[in-house]
């Protein structure tokens, strides 16, 4: 009877020792799941400039095809315009909410023959709850939901890298437009 | 004798504890090595907007310098000229084999004394092999190879990173070329 | 007295299992910590073309808003403006430095109200001590310092990621201006 004793106390101080050594073993501090360990969800809205509008716009035509102006996005799919915008974000999808930050970055229509976009943009936060920003690139192919890569942070959000799910939450005549940002980030450190 | 085995039995047991609890250790789902997890070799084409070419076209010139045009690549190695492309991608080197996926983004001439490129673009598959993006950006210096990153992933290649060398397959008079793109993911989930 | 050693025996023997298996464990190549892994203070030099100094120019607009032109920065805080660049890489401040790579990409003026700005670009090193690329995005608020994102690499930069802390060190009169870059990479391979 002894030595079983003694056998299942060795067991019990082997586990904690590897335990231990697990817990400490490198500098490593990010961590890795399916789940996301950050998610957040945001609206940002985009008012394009077409001439009218300046003291509204927060986004303006600065490269058109051969075949199109700055002041309307051009036939073909608006295939070619690229567009700079500083879109305010806010937590509900009501465009006079208090923002929270600001979208800012470009996009472009990118294809002839029906609507898609490649976007590359950083949320900018600077409210109580978040200061820092995230870098967002991908091609947006203008389905009912789609996902872009979430490549980089700063400030709280240090290093992270995730997906960020974009649904147009509204969309009003090529001058107005409101995007659902579902952020999920599977790298925090 | 008897106790030996007990030794060996407990032995046993803690490598079974010690092998489970690595297993599952934590929620890690990456792998890191200087071997890629992944490797595809892709091609896509490019057919520049020249002013008569509207129906084969896959991209055109948006944004051009000062002392440039929208429908001739400008003087001083294009320097300045700005292209958003919506390219199909193909398995091998032909144009016309069926495409499994759109190479979209934009590409910037940014020297003066010689060619080299910035990219910005996602390749989006949709064949039955493949559903999902890749995002690429980089400086192209237009070497015979050369290395950009691969900065996230969605779908099939959800949070992927990695390297793309680049090789210019065909050029044909500033109107088309074909770019073999050799993609090798490091961090594959 | 025997067996106690012998549990001891089995202890060591099951510790040098342990950290043999802890050690071989796959082929994890990558360190984390908030400590850098390695850094590097750099400057670059932007001249922006103007119309008259197509020599020295290192930039030249590329796009612009509806209300501006391409050979000076436009109204509001220069929103809209797009500039494309190959800038000189220094050790030091020194415009006439030898330079250790080119900084080639673009950057947006994107916002009416102040000044605010959208970088893409990446580091071409070609010196005797580095080869290679870095890749960086980011908003830039233009505060004094501000963080973007240093998404990739390439070379000696082999799959880099970290943080890129930038500092105007000279702004003359919307024609030259001089990043200091503090480079910190948290993900090394």
């Amino acid at each position: 009877m002894k030595l079983p004793k003694l056998a299942i106390s060795a067991l019990i101080l082997f586990f904690l020792l590897i335990n231990g050594s697990t817990s400490s073993s490198g500098p490593t501090r990010k961590k890795y799941s399916r789940r996301p360990c950050k998610r957040l969800v945001l609206y940002f809205h985009d008012i394009i400039y077409n001439g009218n509008n300046s003291k509204n716009a927060t986004s303006a035509i600065v490269g058109s095809p051969p075949w199109g102006t700055k002041t309307i996005l051009a036939g073909k799919n608006h295939f070619g315009n690229v567009v700079v915008f500083d879109d305010p974000i806010t937590l509900d999808s009501n465009l006079h909410s208090p923002p929270v930050g600001r979208a800012q970055g470009f996009y472009i229509y990118d294809r002839k023959d029906y609507f898609t976009a490649w976007l590359g943009f950083s949320f900018w936060f600077n409210s109580t709850d978040h200061k820092g920003t995230l870098q967002f690139i991908g091609a947006d192919p203008l389905n009912k939901t789609r996902d872009i890569s979430v490549v980089g942070g700063t400030g709280d959000f240090f290093m992270a890298r995730g997906i960020a799910t974009l649904m147009t939450d509204a969309y009003e005549g090529d001058v107005y437009f409101r995007l659902r940002v579902d952020i999920k980030l599977y790298e925090c450190w």
